[in-house]
């Protein structure tokens, strides 16, 4: 690989302030320098996901300090090392990265990030791909994960229709977890079917609680993963059988999770959250590498996600305007100019 | 003992719908016959809980088909038995009682239970203070056995003044568990604090969350026991650091029990529940006898109960009502007449 000429300057989206997408704008920031245990990688593609919509509200779990660069997912080429091994051997490589939890995120022409947030791409992933490949991927090997070491072999997820719950499902499918599947609008109920989902609940249908409480009760559910909060998550305990958990993921509704007391006291149900970043933490470095060799394979089948629109940087606002009224309908990237 | 002679009719408190105090009257009821491994006990007194008004309109663990006795703790003399060896060996002693989950209850001169449902009352103990005996008791020994057990040598309580509430703090205080007593008026404060409670707060101060977030920080607070439910739990896990839970054992707010979906998803937060029926169904026969023997050596000091009012049967709405108008005041017990 010939040698990267990296430029002084380059092209960056910031966020000004935790008060949403009219806080972003496009600036020329200098290209960072990677430290001892970093990379600077050159960006191919970042994606748009629910978790950088958090953040631009301040809702994510954790602030950075402001301006700062959002962005927790991309990929593109290491074309800048520090002085550590892993480092070395990362020089030139394709891969897919993550941001860290400190300092400028991925939406920009060029990222520094830890070695270990940057995981190299197999040959027949895109760089496309790969911009999509760690967060929804790895949520839904964990959401299995999860289901089968707590003997489940059924599951709900909610906001089913996303790319994640798109994900869930066909995972299931292929790894013997039914899932149930509730989406919010019933033109999504199609795109589910279409995928061979076996059970598709509308949440908007009038008799949606009581086929709910019936699939749960005849197929003894007791595990559900929870994107909507607010009243849905009171839903779901209501129509699970006793020694149920919802596990909430996102907060779609806006609202706070609810639950009736009399389910918690006297039906040994919980509430609790996932968040991929804790769940990886307790992971040690084989398992995580095995975990992102499984992902990388499923990209172009079970893991597979469509791009809807790709835009350059300079149209943050208009990119992220895009992504929100659309959520179900494939991924929305930047894509850096070359 | 001289034989008791039993007489064919007894007076019997009855709901006759699941719409509270309103749908209960007094009326003669046939006394009911012990079968095999049964016991009729003549009752000598029979507290009113927050369970019991729970149950009254519907909203307890289960429902028993009306019309139907309520009352699930008490006291008296076993003068029945079937042919067990156990109702043998309890026939004329002195027990403290909690109804079945099929069948009457125990606000009636009478009641029919099964054997281990009758717990024999050391000499020490009254009648009255028998008749309420096991389920504050139990739940009081419970909290502080759960707290003891994940590690916790501090702990939340919220409805602090009731009469379970009292008894947490003093537990707390003599087995070393510091408990931070959340009360819901100004004037609880002090009955706490007389009662050598370190920290009381008052959920209707201006300041509350403030404070309550600054000694759940500088104390590492991670357990909270909630009886409000309602905006009350999303409170109480704002205020917890990380990895903190809210275990809901009531529901005085008559609200669902409220999650900010951040809480649980980013800093693993989580709300379940607690009942004492099944807390004590993971109980060996041998467990649940040392818990008795303890409870009943408190009943006395940590666990003891003022009481502030007693009724014969016929007063059945006036004294639940009663209780219902100053929960925090002291216990009010059913006394049927000799």
């Amino acid at each position: 690989m010939p040698q990267h000429q990296i430029p002084d300057h380059m092209t960056a989206i910031v966020l000004d302030s935790y008060s949403g997408v009219e806080a972003l704008r496009v600036e020329q920031h200098p290209v960072p320098k990677p430290g001892n245990n970093e990379v600077l990688i050159k960006v191919a593609a970042t994606s748009i996901n629910p978790s950088d919509l958090a953040f631009l509200e301040g809702l994510y779990g954790f602030q950075k300090p402001t301006p700062i660069v959002p962005g927790f997912e991309g990929s593109g080429t290491v074309v800048g090392v520090g002085s550590s091994m892993m480092g070395r051997y990362l020089k030139g490589k394709r891969v897919a990265c993550v941001s860290q939890d400190k300092g400028d995120g991925v939406w920009a022409e060029y990222m520094v990030t830890p070695t270990n947030f940057a995981l190299p791409l197999d040959k027949s992933v895109s760089l496309e791909q790969g911009a999509m490949s760690i967060v929804n991927p790895l949520t839904a090997i964990a959401f299995l994960t999860m289901a089968k070491k707590d003997g489940h072999n059924v599951i709900i997820n909610t906001a089913s229709a996303s790319a994640l719950g798109q994900m869930v499902n066909r995972l299931g499918l292929s790894e013997g977890i039914q899932v149930i599947n509730i989406v919010r609008r019933d033109t999504q109920v199609d795109l589910l079917k279409r995928q061979s989902a076996e059970i598709v609940l509308d949440s908007s249908e009038p008799n949606f609680d009581q086929q709910l409480h019936d699939v749960c009760h005849q197929r003894k559910v007791r595990l559900a993963f929870d994107a909507v909060a607010g009243p849905m998550t009171m839903q779901l305990l209501e129509a699970m059988p006793a020694h149920s958990k919802v596990t909430v993921y996102g907060g779609l509704s806006n609202e706070p999770a609810q639950a009736q007391p009399g389910h918690l006291i006297f039906q040994n149900k919980a509430v609790d959250g996932f968040w991929l970043t804790s769940w990886l933490a307790k992971k040690n470095f084989m398992q995580k590498l095995m975990l992102w060799r499984r992902a990388q394979k499923m990209l172009s089948t079970e893991l597979k996600c469509e791009i809807r629109a790709k835009y350059p940087l300079q149209d943050a606002k208009k990119a992220v305007k895009d992504y929100q009224s659309q959520m179900t309908g494939g991924k929305v990237l930047f894509v850096p100019e070359r």
